[in-house]
C-alpha cells in the first residue's frame, strides 16, 4: 500500500507523495486507522535531530477512524506503545516500558503523519463526539501530563512550578492545577504564558523567579538542556523533579547538585489515556487555545517548519487521502 | 594557633608543618577538638581534582577529644554541616542544607587533617568505649550510608544492588543487609569483593551481571561518571536509583534513559550519626576490615597517594601534637 508520509531519513524530514507505508514487520493483527488529524510534537523535533536514531514515518499524536476491530467506523485516538504482553515487564505490570515494543513514530513503527497507521487492538481508544478532532489530537501528550499525578502524590507537594511554556508545559500545569496544586508556569515567551494566563494558571517569565529555591515540586518541560539546571535553582534541597525533557545531545548537566542538595528526580513520559480522555470531556482542560496553524498533509514541510520557528504553541497536520 | 595541617590549595595537596588552623570566620562558640585520627575519602580526592572549589585544610572523617563544652575530655566524632539554624531551611528541619552552612574540609571550614579541629557543640556526638578509635573514624561515612534508609523504604524494594567495591559501597551493602534487604555489591576488584563477602554479602563482577534491568534498587556508589549509565543498564523500568557519586566532571550523562524507563533518581549525602555509632557499638555493621593502611601525619601525602592508588579500602592519618 502506497501513501503520501512524512518520512525522517539520515536526519533530513521529506514529504513522500508514494511511502510504502506499512504495519511494523513484529505486528500481525494490528488495526488499520484511517488519519484525519496529527499533531507535530517537541519529541518529532528531536527525533529529525537524530534522537532514538528513528528512521521512517514521524507522527504520534493523531485522531482517525478504525477501519477494522471492534471500533470498526468509530474515532478513535491511539496509545503509542505496543507491547509484547508476554515478558517478564509486561507481566509486572508494565507494558509501556516492554523491551520490545515498538513505538508509533519513534521506534521501529511507522508514524502518523501518513493516511494509514496499524496499531493493536488494545491501543485504540474511541472518543465520545462532545471531543472535537482538534482536541483528541492532544490526548497523547495531555496523558503524559496525567502520568505525573499517576506517578506522584502530587497534592503533598505545596508549591508546584512547572518549567517551560510550551505544548506540554502548558498541559502539565493544566493537570496538576486541575489536582488542586499550587501551581506556577514559568516560561521565557509572553505570549505564551499569557495564553496559560487565560486559563486561570499563575505565570511568570523565568527571567524574574527568584532562585530561591523554595519550590516543593518542579516539572521540567523545556525540552532543553538547560531546563535540569534551571530546575535545582528553583527546587527546594530534598525536593522532586519530573523530568519530562529529552534531548538528542550526546551529554547532560553534573548531577553533582542532585546528591548535594538530595533532590530526587523522576523520568515521566507516557500516561492514561482514559484519564487524558476524560479530562478533555469535561473540559477540566482546554486544549483549543494551543492550537495556532494548521497545514495540509502536502504542505507538511512548511508545517514542520512553523512548528520550529518557535511562534507556534501546537501545529496540526490535515490529513485527507 | 600554629599546627601541621594537610591542605588543598590551587589544586594541590600539601603537607604544611606549620598552618595557621582556625576555627571557620562566620564560628562563634564553637568547641576545639584535638583529633586523635582521621580517614581519607573519595570525597577528599575529588576536592583535589577541584570539586566544590575547595581550598583549606582537609578531612572531615575523625575522632578526637573535646576540649571544652559538656562532652569536654571525652572521645568524640562529629557531624560535618555546620548550619545557621535560623533560615528558613533550617526551621523546615533540614539544617544539613542550610544555605549558610560552613561544611568540615569541603567548604569554608578548615578540616581534621590538623591537630585540632572546631565545631558546634550540637555537631558532637560522644563516643562509647566498645567503639574503637579505628572504628570512629567510619562514623560519618557510615551515617551517609545510612541515609538511604532514612530516605527510601529499603524494604520495598525486592531486588538490590550496590554497585561499587569501594568504603562506601561496602557500607551501604552492609546497612542495607542490616535493614533486611536482599542486596549484591558489584564492584570492580576481587579482593575488595572478597572482603565484602567475608562479611556475608553475596558479591558480583560488574562484568558478569546480566544488563537484564531487573533490579529494584541500585545504590551508586561508583565514584565514576560511569557509575549512573552503568547503573540504568541494571535498574528495572520505573525503578530507583540512589546517587551516591559526585565527580568533579564539568557534564554528566545524557538524562533521556531516565525519562524513557521513567527511572527515579534520588540524591543521598549526609545521614544520621546516632545510626552508624549505635550500629558500630551493636556490631550490625563491621568496618575493621575495611582497614588497610596507617601513616602518621607527617607523612600525609604518602598516605594520600596509598589512597590514590588503588589498593586500599581506607587509609588512615594518625594525628599527634
Amino acid at each position: 500500500m502506497h501513501q503520501a508520509a512524512v518520512v525522517v531519513k539520515s536526519g533530513q524530514l521529506r514529504f513522500e507523495p508514494s511511502h510504502s507505508g506499512r504495519a511494523p514487520a513484529s505486528a500481525s493483527g494490528h488495526i488499520p486507522v484511517r488519519v484525519r488529524l496529527a499533531g507535530i510534537c517537541e519529541t518529532d523535533l528531536q527525533l529529525i535531530r537524530g534522537y532514538m536514531g528513528y528512521e521512517g514515518i514521524l507522527g504520534h499524536e493523531f485522531v482517525g477512524i478504525a477501519e477494522a476491530g471492534r471500533y470498526a467506523g468509530q474515532r478513535v485516538v491511539g496509545e503509542i506503545n505496543c507491547a509484547c504482553y508476554t515478558c517478564t515487564t509486561c507481566l509486572a505490570g508494565r507494558p509501556t516500558h516492554c523491551p520490545h515494543r515498538t513505538v508509533l513514530g519513534i521506534l521501529n513503527h511507522d508514524g502518523a503523519f501518513a493516511e494509514r497507521v496499524w496499531l493493536p487492538e488494545e491501543n485504540l481508544h474511541p472518543l465520545p463526539d462532545s471531543i472535537s478532532d482538534d482536541e483528541a489530537v492532544f490526548v497523547e501528550p495531555l496523558a503524559a501530563a496525567w502520568q505525573i499525578p499517576a506517578q506522584l502524590p502530587v497534592n503533598d507537594f505545596p508549591k508546584v512550578f512547572v518549567l517551560g511554556d510550551g505544548r506540554l508545559g502548558n498541559l502539565c500545569a493544566q493537570v496538576l492545577q486541575a489536582c488542586g496544586c499550587s501551581v506556577t508556569l514559568i516560561g521565557k515567551h509572553a505570549w505564551k504564558l499569557e495564553i496559560a494566563s487565560r486559563l486561570g494558571i499563575p505565570t511568570a517569565s523565568v527571567d524574574d523567579v527568584p532562585r530561591d529555591r523554595t519550590a516543593d515540586l518542579v516539572v521540567d518541560c523545556t525540552g532543553s538542556a538547560t531546563g535540569l539546571p534551571t530546575a535545582w535553582q528553583l527546587v527546594r534541597p530534598r525536593g522532586t523533579i519530573v523530568l519530562k525533557t529529552t534531548v538528542a545531545d550526546p551529554t547532560g548537566p553534573n548531577l553533582a547538585p542532585l546528591v548535594i542538595d538530595e533532590i530526587t528526580v523522576v523520568g515521566s513520559r507516557c500516561g492514561p489515556f482514559p484519564r487524558a480522555i476524560e479530562s478533555l470531556a469535561s473540559r477540566t482542560v482546554d486544549v483549543r487555545p494551543l492550537i495556532s496553524a494548521r497545514y495540509p498533509m502536502s504542505q507538511a514541510i512548511e508545517a514542520f517548519q512553523a512548528a520550529t520557528d518557535g511562534r507556534h504553541l501546537k501545529v496540526l497536520l490535515e490529513i485527507t487521502e
